[in-house]
């Protein structure tokens, strides 16, 4: 853990500077302990745990409080999706080296969300790695005893719903890696700007984690591409979909890189790094959910409905037509 | 979070296979979920996490199950150090490929630790890297309501108590780089596999945690170097130490590297990885600390005395001469 304390030391003084401040949870001891305590109040604790690496889940030029960012909230979204409130995380942190500057940057980063989301630090470790930058989080939630909202309540009948929009983030790399949709939004630069920090700064959807826990069946987030994911939660379901294409939420700017057929509906539903949250909802409850939501202030969008069977999820254009997928999410191996 | 279910991802299946049987734990959901749950049933819960990466602290060549039992081990260290009983952990695991081998036998090596210290796997996440091998562990226990027990109670007058022996890793590591150990004991197979043993596979003191909680002032596990981490614990205190350095437990095999003058003893109370824990006793409860432990069948030493100032802490020689230490302890820049 990280833990200051030998002024001698390179990597304690590092931590007391840049982290300690993060530390507000009581338990956190200050970061000057081994180990932090939370504290059980009766409420189950959600534990969740996702790492990013350079290169793969970030770019080596990307702002190092995006990236501090998106390593945070790719952890709030599961815990969004579980229905649980954060409360705290750990970090490890592994470096080539020490740029304070970069450390900075980052710091800032993390400390403004820890304040927007309630989140505090509680510890860590930082590492040094002679290859890329890889940052871990494992982060935790608080939900009524035994109400972890699952992957595997889904039940015929259910609609699909998804917040926001879907497909911005890899449309967001697709403009880093300077790929068709660059071309496509060549004279839009606020445009390319919102989809890059779609795919830097996830949005997780924490507000919406009470809403998801009183009428949702079955949720997860979107993270490695929706056709992929809801086929995960079917799977872990027993049961199977049949999703709306033209209902799928996308963007503005996405809608203009598809009219430029820089990109195919196909590539939106199965690229990674959404960050939505994909829930299952009773029809009784639908309204209601609807509602509370749009109170919320995030948007929802039914997509589709849980049928019956063990077949992947069918995803249907316009005309009814199945949509081949050639790939469905992504996976790392 | 490790979540099989789509049957085309390589990762998923991988997951499946391999972790899914060291999940036992009901709160894991069989790795089903994208988060897990620790029930709390009014103990505190410990969180603690530490990294292990390739060419730092393990090497490309140690075999796979002692990488998978070292990158557990060094958590359920700290937990055992903070009084805390183990309840489970998360993983994450950066690998360069699928190697399907190894793969196996890590999780075989760490399949029998989560069996041997009663410690399930909850979740994890599998990130591909093309750097080190990184594995990164987030582990839990539990405590007692407010009975952690911490770096910062050291009180003068304590005594300062280690278990089992001092510098052994450090000096496996040695001979594992063909260092100066190595030629100590070139005739010595059984001795040079002990010390490599207590560098790849730590033996955390978790039988020893209650005995902790009842009697010990402060406690951290040794993982960075004796002399180090005394002065970080009394630095978290606010007091300084004296230390009968002669006193300081060292096994048969440092003994003789040291008969050699292949090493210092400065160079065994400053080398890392021992997971040893070092804590502080009040005089009143030395006896049963000390009774405890031997039923607990963990060596337990008293080396010294907690001293009221803010000093760094003094190592003395059998001549009461203060040891001169170029450096306490490893630090990572």
């Amino acid at each position: 853990m990280m833990a200051p304390g030998a002024p001698a030391s390179g990597e304690d003084s590092l931590i007391a500077r840049y982290f300690k401040p993060l530390a507000t949870d009581p338990g956190a001891f200050g970061l000057t302990d081994d180990a932090a305590v939370l504290k059980a109040r009766g409420e189950d604790i959600v534990v969740t745990t996702d790492a990013i690496v350079e290169g793969v889940h970030f770019l080596s030029d990307d702002p190092p409080h995006t990236i501090a960012k998106k390593a945070l909230r790719v952890n709030l979204s599961d815990l969004a999706a579980k229905g649980a409130t954060p409360a705290g995380f750990v970090l490890t942190l592994a470096l080539r080296a020490v740029d304070e500057t970069w450390l900075a940057a980052f710091a800032r980063g993390l400390g403004e969300d820890t304040s927007a989301f309630n989140c505090p630090l509680l510890g860590g470790d930082t590492v040094s790695t002679p290859g890329p930058l890889m940052i871990s989080v494992t982060a935790f939630g608080r939900v009524p005893h035994g109400k972890m909202v699952h992957r595997s309540g889904a039940k015929p009948g259910d609609h699909v719903v998804v917040t926001g929009t879907i497909g911005d983030a890899a449309l967001g790399l697709d403009i880093l890696r300077k790929g068709r949709a660059m071309a496509a939004l060549v004279d839009d630069a606020p445009s390319r700007d919102m989809l890059i920090g779609r795919y830097r700064v996830p949005e997780p959807r924490n507000a919406l984690a009470s809403v998801i826990r009183a009428h949702a069946d079955a949720a997860m987030d979107v993270s490695d591409g929706l056709a992929g994911d809801l086929a995960k939660l079917c799977a872990a379901s027993g049961v199977s979909a049949v999703i709306d294409v033209p209902s799928v939420p996308v963007s503005a700017a996405a809608k203009v890189v598809l009219a430029a057929s820089a990109a195919g509906i196909e590539n939106l539903i199965s690229g990674g790094d959404d960050y939505e949250i994909l829930c299952t909802v009773r029809p009784s409850a639908l309204e209601e959910f609807m509602r509370e939501a749009r109170t919320a202030g995030i948007a929802a969008s039914p997509i589709g409905t849980i049928v019956a069977g063990v077949a992947a999820p069918k995803f249907l254009d316009a005309m009814g037509k199945e949509l081949a997928l050639t790939r469905t999410s992504y996976s790392h191996f």
